[in-house]
């Protein structure tokens, strides 16, 4: 990879540890619990969401907002609500109907924490939070952006985005879909948000047109990458180490990227998206080295 | 009551049967199924929203809209996605998890018809699709109305509205709440979206403060009415006639206006409200008489 000079792993993990306690406070002041009878739902909402996730997405926002001098009080808003976005689709996920899944970073899911109805409810809430947190002044101050921002954002996350991708994931259970069909799959279920949370930076800052496009090209390739190397993670991490069930789509009979390609062109895939997808951030310069940075790692990660 | 002279129960129902037409109309458009493999989970959403309810959300905004002159496109959005708000809630609220409803309007439930993963993503899809249709450039040309939209119906419909009240609602089985605690929940749980429904047209309109203060209170008062009237019915109507399992309530030990008032002074107080909700549109005159029937109608259906 053409990559040498990005390859600075410790700034990155510096900077992204740095961002996701920037948006777990912003998490936090966004999700304040009553003293009423509903408490437990914010309390189930906010474990959801206040897991000591890496923050990718919310990454992604924060640093494209950075190339458009975006106020860091507005991008930190729009981060926390791409990670409550996040966190409701895997509260949902990981119900017993969908993916039943007792484990979630190492830690007892909403569900097994709570209880079903209680993660279904979380999760809605999560999403409802989303859009408020989006459409509220204090996020731009021109509404046109703020609408903007909640239409990519729907776009990216339902029918059209990320819950019609989870839809074609339930439905490829004991099924052999092609290479194309996993990779709009993926596209759907995982890349459309990635995309989006690149994107809001430039829509935040209104960015000319063709540096949107980069962006946007960035974000595409980038979701494309991390989907494709969580099937190489799926097929050779340790359970302890992803924090998850591991080996779960080969166990569930699901194609996955590596059951097509194989181990290794699957791993070559996803490091040849990884570099394309910092190749659209050259024309930004050095200030853009963190989000290339970025894309490397997602294809160098253990977890 | 006073309502003697806007005792028009065919106007009404025509006027709501007309709605109704011009409202699925608008959720079919849409909702358009793709030809690509996620179609299920559109036929899923299709299926959890035009089911042929009576629309009374939806009557809501359109003739609050009528009110302050908004054009009958915008409207049929606004009310179109609070019908998709208010079908996503039911869909959920059937689940196996929650209250575990096989029947809806004497129809298969959403998780009957397709399957639970289905009934999740249907909703979730359901929720994010308002979102997007609010803050579309069709809905309003001016964005700052739509982001007050989207504002208002997030609080509305998340955990200080609808989520919250839903899950106070799956506390209280099995516990004895006060009247005044059954208030806030049913305000919550269904009070808060009826008053939305209201407010909408009053915000579509950009009406003066005054107006929207009516309409609100307005809206308050007729969501209160409603809910209390719900418990007199799940007491006295039949399964047939309410399309869905009667007397549920009272048989989960969950404590009702009924059961805290006795059927007569619960109806009373429906009727007390009612009165008061068509009060608050005194100053608009006859342009108003539809929705002051309306409140008339709320505590004299049969299901």
């Amino acid at each position: 990879m053409a990559l040498d000079l990005i390859r600075k792993p410790d700034l990155l993990a510096e900077a992204m540890t740095e961002t996701a306690s920037l948006v777990e406070a912003q998490l936090d002041a966004l999700l304040p619990v009553p003293e009423a009878a509903e408490a437990r739902l914010i309390e189930a909402m906010r474990y959801g969401v206040l897991n000591g996730g890496k923050r990718m997405r919310a990454f992604l926002v924060m640093e494209t907002a950075k190339l458009f001098s975006v106020n860091i009080t507005c991008a930190a808003r729009v981060a926390a609500a791409v990670e409550m976005l996040h966190a409701y689709s895997l509260v949902h996920d990981d119900l017993p109907a969908m993916d039943d899944d007792d484990l979630r970073r190492g830690q007892p899911s909403c569900h097994k924490k709570f209880d079903e109805a209680t993660a279904i409810l979380a999760g809605d809430a999560l999403q409802t939070r989303a859009f408020e947190v989006l459409a509220e002044e204090d996020t731009h101050t021109d509404p046109e952006t703020r609408c903007d921002l909640v239409t990519a954002f729907a776009l990216a996350s339902g029918a059209r985005g990320m819950v019609g991708g989870q839809m074609i994931d339930m439905l490829a259970e004991g099924k052999q879909l092609s290479g194309p069909e996993i990779t709009r799959l993926q596209a759907l279920k995982t890349g459309r948000l990635i995309q989006f949370s690149a994107e809001a930076g430039a829509i935040l800052g209104r960015a000319p047109q063709a540096q949107r496009h980069f962006i946007i090209a960035y974000g595409r390739d980038l979701g494309g990458a991390f989907q494709i190397y969580d099937d190489v993670l799926d097929q050779t991490a340790s359970a302890q180490e992803m924090g998850k069930t591991a080996g779960k789509d080969a166990a569930q009979g699901k194609a996955t990227m590596v059951s097509i390609l194989g181990l290794e062109r699957a791993r070559a895939q996803a490091e040849r998206l990884a570099e394309q997808a910092a190749s659209h951030l050259e024309s930004f310069g050095p200030r853009a080295a963190l989000l290339q940075a970025l894309a490397h790692f997602t294809v160098t990660r253990k977890s």
